[in-house]
């Protein structure tokens, strides 16, 4: 099965998650829309709708075989049996998809901390809105998500979030905790101690041979100012 | 089988999505946190996470039998096929939850409208920045959003946004028109011409003789300052 991943192509935005999947799996996939401007426009017929049974809202969307789905955590959910990056069983899949599900609330608060009032302006348009937010996140949120995943990986014995072995969630933690330490270099480096475990759970993914290449490649699109996560040095008190 | 719903008991919040559905399927079920003190001392136990095994993050969550399940989306995905209200194969049942993943999406953007800074203030701490906000949402976001909704209806017949039959799909696009009526009464008034065929769904679920009974009775908690649809004259423009 050879999958079709469809995303923005300058920016890892929600579509990492399903690369770092694919990726660890040793999927056979192409990133459609990085094949230049046909796969461009390949990616923005399908979002148009016309002759899709189940148009697509927004990538990241992926075409295997005879579905397309969109929606990352729920790429995810389909792809994790089928990669072995999830537990089988409904109650172990349907733990691992609510985390998922957790993860991309807390992409929505990171995305937010930079672009309070509108992803149509830029940074300098809401810098005071920015600012107060991203002290709220900062305050309230950050400790209540991340000491959450904390608790449920100590719970579960510290070496993976879900079940005995590696899953989609683990590989989004790590995206986690890289992004925030692209966007909160001085403020990640002051709260990591609070979440030693996901500290060391981003290091063991970071090693694994298939991450370690995929992070070497050109496939891994550096971050930038124009993804989930950007860097604003007053925001970074 | 009993289902237990856990949620704040004084919103219609996120869980109404999920009273909905199991209003509609006249479904055996306690709303636990609305049964006094001790309801909401049940709640704050589930939360807290000791000897649960799969702690949910925040209520809304579900416990069925063995399970104990959050996310509004997860929730419905899982009663789905059980309230007969989703398709049973794998492909429409991913589509309907795809469907409910962009109308969480859209319950983020309505809330964030009134409360784009931090949800510890209140509104008129952040008035300039919920001016602007909302300001965006109605150009860009609610044209974009209902507008795919309204297509995706149209394109399955008009009656059921997903399948031959009603799915919890539709009982949440009822729910989004009621609570975006209540909070944007101008605005919605004005709007409503552009997605005729939601609005009509909207009818249809609300004549349904389970819904109807349930809207008149006092279990459904009357829209209120607290939930997710807020009203306030100055973003109604």
């Amino acid at each position: 099965m050879r999958y079709e991943l469809y995303y923005w192509p300058s920016i890892q935005g929600r579509g990492e998650f399903i690369r770092l999947a694919l990726e660890e799996a040793g999927a056979d996939y192409v990133d459609v829309a990085r094949g230049g401007k046909r796969g461009m426009a390949k990616m923005m017929a399908l979002l148009d709708g016309k002759g899709v049974t189940h148009p697509p809202y927004a990538p990241p969307f992926l075409k295997a075989g005879k579905f397309v789905i969109a929606q990352t955590a729920e790429i995810l959910f389909f792809l994790g049996p089928r990669l072995k990056l999830a537990p089988r069983d409904e109650e172990g899949r349907l733990w691992a998809h609510q985390l998922q599900l957790t993860i991309s609330d807390l992409v929505v608060r990171i995305h937010d901390t930079h672009h309070p009032v509108s992803g149509w302006l830029y940074f300098e348009e809401q810098r005071p809105a920015a600012k107060r937010r991203t002290k709220d996140f900062w305050r309230y949120q950050v400790p209540k998500m991340l000491g959450y995943f904390e608790r449920v990986l100590a719970k579960n014995g510290g070496k993976y979030t879900v079940g005995k072995s590696l899953t989609y969630v683990d590989l989004s933690l790590f995206q986690i905790i890289e992004g925030m330490r692209y966007a909160f270099p001085r403020r990640m480096k002051r709260y990591e101690k609070k979440i030693p475990g996901l500290v060391s759970l981003r290091d063991r993914v970071a090693q694994r041979p298939r991450i370690a290449a995929y992070l070497a490649s050109e496939r891994r699109i550096p971050f930038s100012q124009w993804g989930i996560y950007r860097y604003f040095k007053e925001l970074d008190a």
